[in-house]
């Protein structure tokens, strides 16, 4: 079934169901059975808490989620596998910043979970993973899930020990230095060159069979340069080559030569897809704000 | 003078100033000559926006601002430098996110400046830089400067064109993919490893004379790992290792040897400095996060 990210039209937060089925038919959560609607290639776009595994923590806002796998007759009987495509597709979900449905089962934390059936509880993104080695003696995987619309709830701000006592997490101030924004038509062209680098040709893969790369704008969007969000004006990078385009340290020349931005050498040939065309007027918009011609 | 990025103690915003002295005794915008406060190495913190350059744009949240140099007698007699340590400082605050103090004095644009004297608007981001050819026929390079707390005032939601109408930004449904957060413990790590990578070596350089790296933290801050923010945890990586290193495409052994973490083979040895010590604690959680042991 085909991955939907975001709310379901005419599905509000706090929508009550009785059985699965009628979660599966309002495309909440599509599979009738799996905690985790996803796979390696698209993501994941729903999940199911509900209390089927012990290592779980669900403090509102913040829910520490056991992936899917290894389990007989409600124990852990085996180690979990990252490939596994429930956790693949939260890791592809992770690194795509996707948000993620999150319905509660009645048999889940008592504070958080409804008394009987299922609830909606809005949108979540994939902060973190790691695996570890759980209560029943195997290695699970967990996912760190942050509420994408926070709640009144004052669960985000809290660290939960072990002991079962809460204590504020230490207040380490940040400041944002990058961030990479995406769009459908990002998404698209990501997808059609598998996340390969058009620049340096470098595919980043990690571990449970996801790659990450980034949709670089070439005129860039927004005033003043006010580039349009398509296809021929979006180029597939990976992360260090982004930077090095957005700041002029590469550019294009009209025959798609790739430039180094601060010798003026010519350092290879963009990286080209047939069903990807490249409109020359956006690389030369990007190019006349770096170079004098 | 040492740059202090933020606001300034006993100045908040809409403080006002007679003089350029006055602003430079209140350490609100030091220097008293000069636009730009800043430099390639520690970046800018304040600028003064009062009309000296006709390429200047001011819609109040958002600033079109014309870099330094090339002037003489109030008008563009050569081409401006990007090397220039102003318009350098302007790129290095942009590539760290950080906040830069805006005064605007009575000469700039009516509607958003001061009657008489200097007033200092609060704290802006650069978001991209450009070059082109100004109306006095040189190129000249120029910043968008984005207010960090949005005023009241619906600039920000509106593009200029250059007949002087207002029009809506085109919406383009955008998501975060990803964010890079900083600290000043990740900044100390930054410059001492000058940007270098620990993974791979590589130091990304962009014309302007700056560079580009990012700070990660080896077991990550926040539950469920809560990782301190300190040095001896603290990596300087490019954005592609950053990423890889994220979610165990790459773990370090004991003995700071670099390993791939889908072959579990060594591909090098971790970059280290003597002042720069990493806390092998920090490296077995991260690496136990990923592999079994």
């Amino acid at each position: 079934m085909a991955k939907v990210f975001g709310h379901i039209e005419g599905h509000p937060v706090g929508s009550q169901y009785q059985w699965r089925r009628e979660l599966s038919a309002a495309g909440v959560h599509a599979p009738l059975m799996g905690g985790i609607h996803g796979n390696s290639r698209e993501g994941a776009d729903s999940i199911v808490v509900s209390g089927g595994y012990p290592d779980d923590e669900d403090h509102g806002d913040v829910i520490i989620y056991t992936g899917h796998g290894g389990q007989q007759g409600g124990r852990q009987v085996r180690d979990q596998d990252i490939t596994d495509p429930g956790n693949a597709g939260l890791v592809r979900s992770e690194l795509e910043g996707n948000v993620i449905r999150v319905v509660r089962g009645s048999g889940g934390d008592r504070e958080h979970s409804p008394a009987t059936g299922f609830r909606y509880d809005g949108l979540y993104r994939v902060e973190s993973h790691h695996s570890k080695v759980g209560t029943d003696g195997y290695r699970i995987w967990q996912f760190r899930l942050v509420a994408a619309e926070p709640t009144d709830s004052p669960a985000d701000h809290v660290a939960f020990h072990g002991s079962g006592e809460v204590a504020p997490v230490p207040r380490i101030p940040v400041t944002v230095q990058r961030a990479v924004r995406k769009t459908q038509v990002t998404q698209w062209v990501k997808e059609l060159h598998q996340d390969q680098c058009q620049l340096c040709g470098l595919t980043l893969e990690v571990p449970g069979g996801s790659r990450y790369s980034e949709g670089a704008h070439i005129q860039a969007v927004g005033h003043p340069h006010r580039g349009p969000d398509v296809a021929d004006n979006v180029l597939c990078l990976c992360p260090s080559c982004h930077v090095l385009f957005d700041y002029g340290a590469r550019y294009l020349t009209d025959d798609l030569r790739v430039m180094d931005g601060l010798t003026h050498q010519e350092i290879g040939r963009l990286r080209t897809h047939r069903r990807h065309r490249i409109d020359v007027r956006y690389v030369r918009q990007h190019r006349g704000r770096w170079v004098a011609e």
